[in-house]
């Protein structure tokens, strides 16, 4: 019976299936058979082993062959997290099996297989975010103009619009992307480097193999062995724990402006769905929910990978094991909550009534900001500041809306004409660069051509 | 195929079998199971539902008979994750069906069954660090006056015993169970009080039923609900992260003192382990490696779970859905690192010889505290440890022993005989109060009566 | 130019002055001026220094009588912590300053002088939160039954009441309280145990020293040596760390239930206090929001505190040395944020009409679950369910009250009188046992007599 | 009296006099100066206030002339973080001080000063990580083949050489600075988008005021706003978070090679230092302790810091407040971190008999690998791995060397004479690539001209 996440029922609400099935122990073993094979012909290239010992250590690098079960077992008992492989290896590549690991060390086949599944999810997290910025940009320009209510410390501050405040998820994850792109530039290398880092136990072959390993393997190799180096590691866990911010503050946003009082934006529902078990009239943005919780799950590996930097000596498996269990959580998460995200961004219902209603609440008030200034253009900030103090806090006291206020306010009315105090007070007449912001955002945005 | 904490490969380095059992899918669903059962008795008690509709939701309350695949599908289509389970329950149960999930809410079900687990857990948890203390205890008590090398700042500082050693594991230990034995008081109680925490919903019969169902359950009721006062959660992964460093502590400093140059203690080898995969001289601490990192993926969850305390309104799926995750994740890799810790200290290598020997390195410089004191009782503290610290530097730098010099300057010769030097510089007259160190931890340590 | 928590601009955000007073620069010298004079008192009352010396070393060990900056200064230059002030105190003392230190180690004085200021803060610490808990009271009694919407997944679900919402603050708080209580009698203990631990510079004095050291310093001696068992420290921060998530969730709400759409509770406001510089109609609730942004920065010391317990060897400075910087932070932040929150909590403005204004918008539909209880107690659960989900959507999709769906419909009408209806939906009557949670929590909370 | 980063006694453990000067109250408010005077400049050059009134606010804005106490004091009271200094300004600039302020927010203000001042810090540590990695290249040069013990799993694997462990640390140091210097293009951004994000405040002249204030300011403008969008911060405190865990794992390693067993390499060592107050014997690694542990407390932000990105609504001070007090915290630390490091590496002492003798001390164990593959290419890796690992353990359970063992084996003997086992088993002949990955790292590592 599977746990955490593999538990049945748990399963999708922290991660994805597509992303399970590249870290699944089958992909795992995978990731080794193919670093054996690489290693096989790589030697073979520079003349150290047979061809022959190099094409059947190919053949035999299936893990679909192998009994998974067994090879745990044999783990479980012998405590050498690959000697199983290593003997199975051997043993299903005949003659050549004596060839199999040769002159290459544990964390050069572990850390070259995690880069080989990380290359995988990676792509897949690359691609997800990039639709996710796909599916904003189109809500962003709908939404260009469509004022409603900027809240600042819980207050309604000043107008804004929809498409800005989408524009500026885009703003945000498009440097998300860009670090990740970034970062797979540098984490997608391969290990090779022996024991200590020497590569001594391959004499003169050394470096010639490592060159044909790297080509053989589909990785770039470093400049130098990372055995104890994990900055690369940790900058792509770093790299995604700032994406699971953005999209944790995306889905708490979500889930803020489907608050009841808001009710700004919804959850796409589906038929199936149930809301409530006890409460049937409840629309839970349960998703938006779902995946800010994951994202925190997720961000709680940063500090972790961090500080499996600190490593002792030439290698530290007192930090490099956590990463076997570290990085295959964070990126099934990573999947786990950028589905999620796109699937309610994908359906997002916006409800614009509901933004020119609660814009109205202040009666006026979120437009004080704009008073003030026609105020001030003709009295000077200071007391334009302390008469609207006084009358916005009147207003909001008496429950009256600002424009009554002002029309009422002889101070005010010296100054401003009835027309003028009613444009100041329009929503609409005080937006400012919105539009110009999404149009920025959204047109150097790594939209797709489509 | 499984990934992560049931990856075949991977799952017992991080996890053990027993408490991965605690947390699978099906003991899931049967905590929930429980909680349905007991919810209809207590109703049924009170006369709010038949009896018999209470006898037949229990006996359906089987999660062997549920489908667990299927229940996941459920909850991928639908989203709520308890309604193919109640669905599934109400099917079961007959004409009793229709009384499953009477007037409670998701949260009651899934906190209450939740804790059921933990119950269980923590047992385990428990019973495993007094195990490891009553491992540890003996070899305290048979190295009580076993002098070895006392390190400060990296340095031999003062001779200490190497059964104190092992008496602070067991005082720091100690505490942490007596942290977990207390919290294990707070956490266990039961959640039922409906969708707001009113218990609105059951009229007037809410009291007498959460009573009942506490009974029917076993667990004491919480004196108020607590669907977003996660404190007790966050109380029991902290006092988990401190078990957890101080489980790290002692298998880092197990590694340490297996340093080639130390050698002091080691793992306990068996025949079938494999130490390295291409170097046989070794002998690779690498279960207490393993048990080290596992712990440091536990502590990497405490801040998460202290985040999960601050909830919104009266109830955050944004946080409480991330303990789905969290705490089975946190139990079972304890159970995965005390597992591995008590079979180390269980098989724990001593090396009595190498101790002394390296006692013996600093020529004596390990006692210069003691020749300090020696001579401050004739010429004061000022001047003793000027001498000393030129005299301790001569010895260094000459690599000659103490003894040597100290013997050869006149200064000290003055003072001193030469009887009192040997027996100054001798470390087994200068262990002060290691030995009642010993005594004291071990005589209030909670071992068992054998 | 004083920085950070100094700075004179942030201190107040972040600090409080009566707990920077604890752990300011002179502070921090008495304390170790205490340990030192302590020390001498015990070591004149077994006889092993001069009754002379201790008296001189006792009067001149008082900080006002020393120059910082020169300490400090001697620190940087010579990197020992303390030997500027031993040598302070040493020339202070006259003639008894040759027993300045005597035979005990730098970590037993920073050890004893740190627990000297946390036992002062801790004080500090536990009579806020009791205050707090005062201040919370007589708020949950006086709203005990006064109705308000209980939001769960950001949606209105059921009644609550604001007492009880108020009630659970000082539920959560009273376990804090419990707490930090119960781990101040932990971390109080003094440290006395020379370089390794053993005491044994002292020879046969070490215990008896030890004892009236105890007696002198004013603190309880641990009973093993705890230089590098810092789990004291780590369950003090762990369990500040709690509290302040508690903190946060109190003012992070506060703040949420001040915006603009809400708006059921304000921080008191003074009339000195600006709102916003460019929107004069807001009412930032910006006492909280600082005192949640310090938790936030007090929770994030957890991790590196539990982290500093996994110590290398008999002492490790790469960690303990982190403590002089974290325990203060850690502190004179949680004051900080305890300040703040007594001041806001002591003021807060509760509105009940808006309580009940917002009790209304989902017209009725907050009661559904009563509504559905009411049918199911005839239709059983599941038809109840679903009439409910179909009128309740309904309702919320055309924007008219439950109450006319419902009295619209058939199938409702057939089993529910109109007078029936009208009281189902009443959220009066579908408070459950609010009320008696307050009573619960209230009555047993630690409140003053008064 | 000053507290924690500001304490006499501690502020040079943690800090640096450099970086505390450019985080201090002063600077700080001189940031908002500058951006005050820079803002009116713009305003001014588009028409919107007189130039005179630029002028004279550019005069006034020197803080030097403003008492810091007293804002302090009208922040306490007032609580509005500005607004003190804005009348402060506003007096001093005479006629033009009604412009002070004019069409901006607080956080315009407070981010861009931040950004002033983050552009110093960084200027700083980017300075210092730079000369980092100018001391050590010459050092790994200098070593580039001295061969020492390679320590993997706490044990003697093969031998490596030191100049290639510290080319290992320019490595990563590389990348670090590489990391740093592509976060500031990113993080030096200037903030001008008033109160709610759209510049509304300033009409039709928003855009132009933007492009001359960054002009003024001396930032490019973001071409968003970001208020809500603090990835760069966190990405900044998480590249520092990197840089902070590669120092903590240098200074560690100088402290482990310290160890008296190892004694490999020590810390400089000046005539004024004490060693320890009663152990004169002792050379600490008291500044590698320092550095280290404050690596951790920086460490320690990062989460916190990415925590801070998930902010609520269009602008959130539950989070944004805890920046004022994290990044200042960050720098300083880094600051005091990187001076420290520089002072230890710059004086290094290196000990190459002890390495040697180290090396030796496997009797020849350390090259079994060596030999391993010298038997394999005659009899097959299997069969050489099982000799090697009997023998390996016959000469470390019996501590007599590899050589002797291999010499007297007859199987050994049957294929290698006795000069090719005396060669196999010399470290000198067993360095492989360290030579080159010493050229290859410090050939493209950006040391100076010099």
């Amino acid at each position: 019976m599977p746990t955490t996440l593999d538990c049945f029922i748990m399963r999708d609400v922290f991660g994805s299936a597509r992303m399970r099935e590249i870290f699944d122990s089958r992909r795992l073993l995978q990731g080794w058979l193919d670093v054996w094979a690489a290693l096989a012909e790589a030697e073979a290239d520079v003349g150290m082993i047979p061809a022959d010992a190099a094409r059947a250590i190919r053949a035999a690098a299936k893990a679909e062959n192998f009994d998974l079960e067994k090879i745990g077992d044999g783990i479980e008992h012998g405590r050498h997290i690959l000697m199983p492989a290593i003997r199975g290896l051997t043993e299903a590549s005949g003659e050549g099996g004596k060839y199999v690991h040769w002159g290459t060390t544990t964390q050069d086949v572990i850390d070259t297989g995690m880069v080989l599944q990380l290359r995988d999810g990676l792509g897949v997290i690359i691609d997800d975010v990039r639709d996710l910025i796909g599916l904003c940009a189109p809500i962003a320009r709908e939404y260009r103009t469509l004022a409603m209510a900027g809240r600042t410390h819980w207050q309604h501050a000043v107008p804004i619009t929809f498409g800005m405040k989408i524009a500026l998820w885009v703003d945000e994850l498009t440097r998300d992307l860009a670090r990740l792109e970034r970062c797979r530039e540098e984490v997608l290398v391969a290990q090779l480097w022996g024991a200590g880092g020497t590569m001594a136990a391959l004499g003169e072959h050394g470096a010639a193999v490592q060159r044909a390993f790297a080509e053989h393997v589909g990785l770039p190799l470093a400049s130098a062995p990372w055995f104890n180096q994990r900055d690369r590691f940790a900058e792509l866990v770093s790299d995604i724990g700032i994406l699971a911010a953005t999209v944790e503050r995306i889905n708490t946003e979500i889930a803020r402006l489907s608050l009841t009082e808001i009710s700004e934006v919804a959850e796409p529902r589906t038929n199936v769905q149930v809301g409530s078990s006890t409460m049937p009239q409840k629309h839970n943005p349960i998703n938006s929910e779902r995946a800010a919780a994951t994202c925190k799950m997720i961000r709680g590996l940063v500090p972790v990978m961090q500080g499996l930097m600190v490593n002792a000596h030439e290698r530290d498996m007192t930090n490099t094991t956590a990463e076997w269990l570290l990085l295959p959580q964070c990126m099934i998460m990573t999947g786990g909550a950028l589905e999620l995200t796109r699937r309610i961004v994908g359906g997002l219902v916006v409800k614009p009534e509901r933004m020119a209603r609660n814009l109205a609440i202040t009666g006026g008030g979120i437009v004080a900001e704009a008073v003030m200034f026609g105020l001030a253009e003709v009295m000077g900030r200071g007391e334009a500041h302390e008469i609207m103090l006084r009358l916005a806090r009147d207003a909001s006291d008496r429950e009256v809306s600002l424009s009554e206020v002002l029309l009422a306010d002889p101070r005010v009315r010296e100054v401003l004409s009835e027309e003028r105090i009613r444009s100041l007070v329009d929503p609409n007449n005080f937006l400012g660069l919105a539009g110009e912001v999404v149009d920025r955002v959204i047109d150097s945005a790594p939209v797709g051509l489509a």
